[in-house]
């Protein structure tokens, strides 16, 4: 532990805001692109490097690390009373093919400099303090996404994870191993008193609206569908409109509904057809078949079940007026998750306290966190990213904002830790 | 000329039926498929074979032969008066890769079974007749479609045809050549008094109106168009939707709208979209550039010209509402081709005289008799096809209606031809 201690009022307390973006920087050039983003797959030579860093710094701070045995890895500052379970600032380091040097890596970092700065200043909490990193947020190379965080909340078996391949053949098991990430904790064995992540937002609202902190509330539940409209192939010159069975025509009308559905259910509603292939997709041939994708989300779980009948009804009401067969088939389902009301409180409060701007926010997309609140109170902050754009190497966010996040994190994790 | 003359009132004269339709059979034997259908790509080895056995036949017929530099082909019985331009029956013997037996050889062997029922009876007509085969209608190896009546309506030049290549790299030149069908005569140069073109329909409205004989108006005007809606990528989750610029959501209400646009202008306007490709075509995902295709057609250029304007003005009214922008852009403009007055009322009273039910009925799609009418006096004759389908190996027509359309034929021939 750090030893030129500074007295401080607690409230008074703040990061180190040019420390952190260092560090950030400097994790960003492991996996470095020409185009100022980051490409560190997971279980990559280049992610253990970002691992062995991130290790390394926290040994420096003083903590302790452990790896469990998907290599999600818990750097630990003990408080004063260590039998209560830690509170955990955590994220992942992993990043897209075309990722940016954000994503993930603040909330990780984010941590260490929550330590860091407790560190300056010589101030023992009560709680343990933890900073922890989750194996394969991303889901870019292995499938499931969140692999790290699932496995330890036990929403699928290490085995199945561990089974997971790569398009090259080569498993999680081998390359965990291969990496020497590979640790000795059971996965979930690990305590968890309560989980803040710290995030830029991944979407427009906050820098829409001009605002510093998302006091985010919960993660939307998601239903994935693929949809079929099946007409009659025909040439498009001799077929006449009446005698049409165009399954384009047919499917557009139902895509309108996908975002109409989503109208009809604010303020979280959202709807989207993202993918769609036409065939036989040739000029002059009306579309014999449509098949494309819906994706819906909202706020509860109940929202998204009026959602799915919404829909349906709509698509049903459809293939009665057309005549042509509309079938719909849910291909997966991710439940909404709140946070927990005590957590969502000590962000909001750390933010107004601090003086920073701020507003409700809800996550579209999903993260760790979802899987921390089924164990412990979970909560999440979101600072504006530029022009709400992520997942791309042009990912970008401002210092300012990136210390603020930062410091919103400390209060809220003092606030659950206690002070010793 | 065949001798077995029987004396007949020549609006009692009848075609063979079964002799026609075996001669659709045998030829349908060159290139069949095992499902049914027939390949015959123009100026294969196949094409050959095709065009060596129906010129057989021609001479066995006792017709003259005359092939011209781009490959069609002119079989001609002579008249009593053979100062007069001939009455031509023609269409074309290559096939679609997976196509039927009807398309295009029946209109050729219609003719030719004319003339033999007119050799049965040993009758002289007044104008010769000629029986017409045009190289490459179909345009599946080379572009463009309708080539060899192309030429000849001089539509474009002999050497732009030439020059035209296959996958392959092969022109259209050296596979006429390899197939010995460069003829002397320059293409044109060949006179035509009168054309006529049999032809199962290609769509669905005869068999849906239970008719016999469509007495064809004219073919459809067409004009296609590549529209690109561009909006902004952005992830399905964290993105609300009042701050989505959805490319695909804009694109499917222009896409509603070619559809509207063809029922605005009734009876025959079309309006198609048949080709979509959406950008980046994922999932959770908002599209960010969706491009389609528009296809449109009616029965006359200043209706075409209208839809034109139409389309343009709600794309810009959607454009305006909707803040993203939409290019639309004309590829190609085929114009409406009416046929001549003189011959559409002969093979009405052929049909009406003959007994067969009968329909104005347009083609929406375009054939030889396109070029033909810039030339001369044309007219086309459909009859039913099962279910309207083309352009497939399942393409099918009652012997009924094949015989019925080629006794329409024979009329209509012989009231242009007049007997001597």
């Amino acid at each position: 532990m750090d030893t030129k201690t500074k007295p401080v009022a607690i409230d008074q307390l703040r990061i180190d805001g040019p420390r952190l973006w260092d560090s950030l920087m400097e994790l960003a050039q492991i996996g470095a692109t020409p185009k100022g983003g980051v490409c560190r797959l997971t279980l990559t030579d280049l992610d253990r490097q970002g691992r062995d860093l991130v290790t390394r710094w926290a040994r420096e701070a003083g903590l302790m690390v452990t790896i469990d045995r998907i290599g999600n890895g818990f750097m630990r500052r003990p408080g004063r009373n260590n039998s209560l379970p830690p509170v955990v600032a955590g994220s992942h380091i992993d990043t897209q093919p075309t990722g940016g040097k954000f994503d993930g890596n603040y909330g990780v970092l984010a941590g260490l400099e929550v330590v860091r700065t407790l560190n300056d200043h010589g101030i023992q909490t009560e709680a343990p303090i933890e900073v922890a990193f989750w194996t394969n947020e991303e889901g870019s190379r292995f499938v499931p996404v969140m692999m790290g965080s699932g496995v330890f909340a036990k929403a699928f078996t290490l085995e199945h994870a561990y089974a997971a391949t790569d398009t090259e053949g080569k498993s999680v098991k081998d390359e965990l191993e291969r990496i020497g990430y590979v640790g000795p904790e059971e996965p979930g064995a690990h305590p968890i008193g309560t989980y803040f992540e710290t995030h830029i937002e991944q979407g427009p609202v906050l820098e829409d609206n001009d605002k510093t902190i998302g006091v985010v509330t919960g993660v939307l539940g998601i239903r994935w569908y693929d949809c079929t409209v099946t007409g009659m192939e025909a040439h498009a010159g001799p077929t006449p409109m009446a005698l049409r069975k165009d399954a384009l025509q047919v499917a557009t009308r139902l895509m309108q509904e996908v975002v109409a559905c989503a109208h009809r259910h604010p303020p979280h509603g959202r709807g989207t057809v993202g993918m769609v292939q036409v065939h036989p997709n040739s000029r002059n041939v009306i579309p014999g078949r449509v098949k494309f994708s819906i994706d819906l989300r909202n706020a509860s779980d109940a929202i998204c079940a009026a959602m799915d009948a919404d829909i349906r009804a709509v698509a049903a009401r459809i293939a009665a007026e057309t005549g042509l067969a509309i079938a719909i088939e849910q291909v997966s389902e991710y439940p909404a998750q709140p946070f927990h009301a005590d957590c969502i409180a000590a962000v909001q409060r750390a933010a107004d306290r601090l003086g920073y701007s701020n507003m409700p926010a809800v996550s579209g997309a999903g993260h760790d966190a979802v899987y921390m609140a089924r164990l412990a109170p979970a909560g999440m902050i979101f600072i504006p990213c530029k022009d709400g754009i992520s997942h791309n190497e042009i990912e970008d966010a401002k210092p300012e904002h990136i210390t603020a996040g930062c410091n919103v994190l400390l209060q809220a994790m003092l606030e659950r830790a206690g002070v010793a």
